[in-house]
């Protein structure tokens, strides 16, 4: 049996806690293994009149589960508007996101998935990652090329091996030992939180029609395809680089497990297109689980009750069962 | 009543042939206006038991149409093995190519519809265009800036403003100049083929995010946005750029008519991810109509009997609509 779940609230004046006692609301339904969520209660009552169980300790959350959403508070910040964002509500989300990374490697929780938060605001109060997955990473003492950023609907996961980079700068960031650590970290991380033992790697192509051997740009052939030969000497599944436009229909995603993809947008496209209610965003290679919602802050419709929680629902239940299978094996 | 289209068998030893057979047999259930193949006669044979007619004027063709497959014969070139292409077969596929744009351009034939070549073989005997849109906007007198190639399935549309160059290149070639004119060609073509007056257009940003405002690359403000701006001074409902990764979803698709992506594979993979089966590729801004399913000439299951025609029997209608709706307002 795990320890609940720790929910990161995000931004407050984001849909965060709408999506995240909406799907308190489902957990029954959706069969989701107890949470807790942790921020300002306030931002969840602002929006929702369901009940709030507020909670002083993880070890609480369990047995608050049932009669209302737990809600372990952080200090309180400022006064929350829905849809209005301020440097107050960025306290609160990294107060919330830094104990709730604290929980789960202590043990108190047994994952943590994450709300979304604004970067923007985020930026104004001094916080200098990229985004949450590499605060989550560099809290749990692992490098960003270790940390692998996996999106996951029920028809196709995607790995970016680059991210939120320009794309010109793209070509001159992938390396052999990139793409190789991102493949290796990869495979560790399917075999781990999704018990895939011997997983299907399949690597994109850089260039239109993966550089029709070398006609339309070398990067398949000088960093591609030597990466994906050393995790092959390595026994890993890989295969590629293949064309990345005819990657991801129905009968050609029955051939991987997994597509590993060169830039954000191509890896972001497909599982959008497919998956835009329902993607989560799960970090591999961390020592903990971590799950979040594929989508923003959408403070356009925040407070307004027309938030879909699916993503938030899905992130949680990936979570748990992540947290299960790696409780088993440890 | 516009004239029977000409289809180009494309390379004779790919999955051309057959598929266009398999059009004719679907005539009636997809209700095809008559047509023509343009190639050789023992490429249909050699894979496909149907009747065939052999026509030596183009005016035979609409008489013939119910009988069989009509088929105009270029010079006959080699033995054809389905699935082993060579240069023979090059010759005959751009003896085909040529003679089918020259049959629309007289009037003769109402449209052309091209099936796939092998561009490996064709540059074996010095065929110097990227590829057939390039080769048939040369020959109906149009630069290649102002030919747009557009991949349209029942759910989406998509340009791609750049096509088969070094994805690392992208950058460089766009310019405020190439954006607008693709932008206008693109507003220009839905109106002439599709009847769609005053098509709403959305543009792609480069950048992961669009760029987020510079912080992740400048390409959207100092290329995208001000060919933007130039399009709505013209009277173009012109819009974005938006973020890639969230523009292809179901629900974003319905804000727009056709959407403007910056490279290939920006382009190519949400069209392929929705419509593999059945995606036409359309050129806009020539003088004549010319569409072509949108896949290769697929050697590996060439006369087999197994080629799925959905995405011929597509742009062939296509291309009868367009010309339909041409003919009409000329």
């Amino acid at each position: 049996m795990i320890q609940p779940l720790a929910v990161s609230m995000g931004d407050p004046a984001g849909i965060g806690p709408e999506i995240i006692a909406k799907a308190w609301e489902r957990r029954a339904a959706r069969g989701l293994p107890p949470f807790f969520a942790v921020g300002d209660a306030r931002a969840v009552t602002k929006v929702w009149q369901g009940p709030v169980r507020v909670i002083r300790d993880p070890a609480e959350a369990a047995g608050a589960f049932d009669e209302g959403l737990p809600v372990l508070g952080v200090a309180d910040g400022g006064e929350i508007t829905p849809g209005t964002p301020d440097v107050e509500g960025a306290r609160c989300a990294l107060r919330a996101l830094e104990m709730s990374v604290g929980l789960v490697r202590s043990g108190a929780a047994g994952a943590i998935v994450t709300a979304p938060v604004s970067k923007a605001q985020l930026y104004q109060i001094g916080f200098s990652h990229p985004g949450q997955t590499e605060f989550v990473a560099e809290r749990c003492g692992i490098s960003g090329e270790n940390a692998v950023m996996m999106l996951a609907g029920p028809d196709l996961r995607v790995v970016p091996i680059t991210t939120h980079v320009p794309l010109a700068s793209v070509a001159g960031l992938l390396s052999i030992e990139l793409v190789a650590a991102k493949g290796r970290a990869t495979a560790r991380g399917l075999a781990r939180n999704f018990g895939i033992l011997n997983p299907r790697l399949a690597f994109a192509g850089f260039n239109p029609h993966a550089g029709e051997s070398g006609k339309i740009g070398r990067e398949e052939i000088d960093v591609i395809l030597p990466a994906i030969e050393q995790l092959r000497a390595e026994g890993v599944d890989a295969s590629g680089p293949f064309a990345a436009d005819t990657m991801f229909h129905g009968r050609a995603r029955t051939g991987y497990d997994v597509a590993l993809c060169c830039y954000h947008d191509q890896a972001l496209i497909p599982i959008k297109t497919l998956h835009f209610d329902d993607g989560v965003n799960i970090t591999l290679g961390l020592p903990i689980v971590r799950t979040s919602p594929d989508h923003g802050t959408a403070f356009g419709i925040a407070g307004k009750d027309v938030a879909e929680p699916g993503a938030m629902i899905a992130a949680i239940a990936m979570a748990g069962e992540a947290a299960t299978r790696r409780a088993v094996r440890a």
